[in-house]
């Protein structure tokens, strides 16, 4: 070992012990809450943890969630909302379900958008010609066939754009260059951008790409419209390009860009996509978890939500291989319709408002299959306490954070806003925005260890959830 | 001051005792090289120092180098080799000095390959239809107009290559796929990957994009035909891709490619521009300091190589301003072609054979403009010694390192092989090759304080080694 070992173990150390007393009082308290009962009797699934992690990380489940993840992506690709390709990659992964000898499989029906992307070019004409790397944003409708030529105006937020006078952008190209924080926050003038530049007279609106780092990277995402303006042609364009734009203007110089787009949008039907292992005591009793399988146009969607959703394919298919059967249900749902605004999980909350306290507790992992660290949790404190004693079984490999959210995940925002507890996968994810939505979302960015670790992580934490004596209470 | 910067000033101090033994050793053989009173002369230039970097840093020039570089690089964009863009960016360039009352200025013309990129497109056909990001490769040919359409054939090195049947290569795209381990050594697969497949019988190369990280980002960069062989198009394929492509092929299935390239190739007439301040007591005696200013047809050339251009626009400049006129004259050369091969290095060196004992010492930037850490300096240890008592002036800002190269830079290598001493920046470029020669390649990549460091830290060497009593010895 050597001296920097050392020093990052003893860094380690005094870290946990500042940590330990906060986490010292909350056990305090999740200790009375739980009863030295409960604890003991979850602390007793170290030995199903253990088969679990044995089998997935040196037992013939290694490896098997990247090979599984890359046959998939590689087959199918980009698997965007009403094409044929996800349809298809939905009968795929009904196959590969059946083939681990798990029938209980449904899919239901429901109408999702189909947004086609055609040819997109942005030019800067003056002060002088430049192609600009873009992706127009979902549901964007096109140009007129000569495109827009016009002025640029740029502005860091909302207020600017309010607080300019309609003269100075009526007209114009509004570009929306706001700071990078965090995709929370940063995200709304993506999916905002087009209405607000329009209804103060704009003809189109760029926005600098949700990202906190870039190599002439632009990253698409979603934006909808509102009910009454004008719809404008809308993309993203990348962090390179909006830095540009805004020195030259700050120079004094004038920019002139032409924008020419086309796409198509309709409707079309797809699936959401539930698989079942059945509980053996209270099989109406719900532990799911999720994750959606379409995805952008660009790229192969295997970060985004490709490992998401093999992670929450491979626990029934794990615990089924193992012969563990909880006392729950333990259901692995595949959403569609994600990327155009949750509509996948829209249509489920619907159609199983009637059965909702059947859900005992409802998983999603949509924010990156790196190393798992935890889980992001809503509930109410007795919930998190059974949750945190349970995270506690994952201390060997790092994975026993809690993080208190009262809206993880994306999907099941829609399902936990209802009052029913769940979490979000909780990873070492610092670079998922320099590939989120670009064609860089490939394989490369996966990584097979750390994707047997998810699964592991994953199949262990559903397993007890879904078998332990006591319901996680709302 | 937390644990944590404790711990690393322990460290840092730790590695600083094991590197002081081999420091000192070599001090102590440098010390009875210099003597005394050389290494007393060599140190009385801290005041110099001291004069520019507040002027740099603090002073009138603090952030000049990087707004005059973002300047440059908006308004010509890339500056290839050959086209009229690049020769207005030359005449900017003598025109921004000029404005410095620096008027010893000569150019030298010499002819440039002017080779234009056409539209091109790489489509896998099969297993299914997905569009790859490429860059074709400089001097590449077109393809028919119809395309080549081919099955692939993968390999990670030229044995792979060399061992292959000539059937299996015969008539099929050979797609280069090495392991990234430095560019000098990898890049190689660029530079000849065409030659090599051409001479089996392939009809088309493709080259893994020369990097380490990619996020989809094709990096072009230059070949050259061999003799003998039928000149094949050949083009830069992402990391992605060739993972992609290499997962599809190890699976036992068919990859079925179809090219599609056109590009122009002829000559054009381009100057290097040579800028001089002249010394006040051995004019003829030179000590040069260079970047190259044209770049590649994609990105803005602010890394590759705006940022040397501009540390060496900027050390006679700085010296002229602070009436800083050392004994040799601080020559600054801006060559021209250096991305097809060192064309206008190649010129300089003929034109100037002559004259080649006037060359004092011979400075370079052509590896990025990060912080800078030291020199990598070719010559005798005798020249080394004075280089590395020069570095100990940088100790505030850790320049200190003196990296042995007996071939730095690119374009002085040409000039350096002759037996001249020379170096190039050694800098914090730890990224370089994410952006290099890639539409990333942009002020993005750019720090305004590295860049001021640089500027300070390039022209007090500069005037330091023309000003000392002694000649750099051969
Ligand atoms: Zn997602
Ligand atoms: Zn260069």
């Amino acid at each position: 070992m050597n001296i920097y070992n050392i020093c990052v173990l003893k860094i380690l150390f005094f870290l946990s012990l500042s940590q330990a007393n906060v986490i010292k009082q909350e056990s305090d308290t999740c200790q009375q809450i739980l009863g030295d009962e409960l604890i003991r009797e979850i602390s007793s699934y170290g030995n199903v943890r253990d088969e679990i992690f044995r089998y997935v990380l040196e037992g013939e489940f290694k490896g098997k969630t990247y090979d599984e993840l890359a046959k998939f992506v590689d087959k199918f690709g980009a698997r965007p909302s009403g094409t044929e390709v996800l349809e298809n990659s939905i009968d795929y992964m009904i196959e590969l379900t059946r083939a681990e000898d798990i029938n209980d499989i449904v899919t239901e029906e429901l109408e999702v958008p189909h947004w086609t992307r055609g040819e997109e070019r942005v030019t800067m004409l003056q002060p002088r010609v430049k192609n600009l790397s873009v992706l127009g944003l979902g549901r964007s409708v096109s140009t007129p066939p000569e495109g827009i030529t016009a002025e640029v105006v740029i502005v860091t937020d909302f207020a600017e754009l309010e607080n300019s006078r309609e003269e100075d952008i009526k007209g114009k190209i509004v570009i929306f260059d706001p700071v990078y924080t965090t995709y929370g926050e940063t995200s709304v003038y993506r999916s905002q951008s087009a209405t607000r530049a329009s209804a103060k007279g704009a003809v189109a609106s760029l926005v600098r790409s949700i990202a906190p780092f870039s190599i002439d990277s632009p990253h698409t995402g979603s934006q909808s419209y509102g009910q009454n303006v004008t719809q404008i042609p809308t993309a993203a364009i990348t962090l390179e390009d909006a830095d540009l734009i805004r020195r030259i203007i700050n120079r004094g110089e004038k920019v002139i860009l032409k924008i020419e787009m086309s796409s198509s949008y309709d409707t079309k039907i797809s699936r959401n996509t539930i698989v079942d292992l059945k509980g053996r005591e209270n099989p109406d009793s719900l532990v799911i978890v999720s994750g959606h399988i379409d995805s952008w146009d660009v790229g192969q969607g295997a970060m985004d939500d490709g490992g998401g959703l093999f992670v929450s394919w491979a626990a029934p298919v794990i615990l089924k291989r193992l012969n563990l059967q909880p006392r729950r249900t333990v259901r692995s749902i595949f959403w569609t319709a994600e990327e155009f605004g949750l509509i996948g999980a829209y249509a489920y909350e619907e159609k199983h408002r009637d059965e909702n306290h059947n859900i005992n507790f409802i998983m999603e992992s949509d924010e990156g299959t790196f190393a798992p660290l935890g889980l992001a949790v809503a509930g109410n404190q007795e919930a998190r306490c059974i949750i945190a004693e349970i995270l506690k079984l994952f201390e060997s490999i790092n994975a026993t954070t809690l993080v208190e959210d009262d809206s993880p995940g994306s999907d099941i925002a829609v399902i936990t806003r209802t009052g029913i507890p769940g979490a979000s996968l909780h990873n070492d994810n610092e670079r998922y925005f320099w590939f989120h939505h670009t064609a860089g979302d490939t394989m490369n960015v996966e990584d097979e260890r750390e994707l047997d670790l998810g699964s592991a992580f994953w199949t262990t934490v559903a397993y007890i959830i879904a078998d332990i004596s006591v319901d996680i209470p709302r």
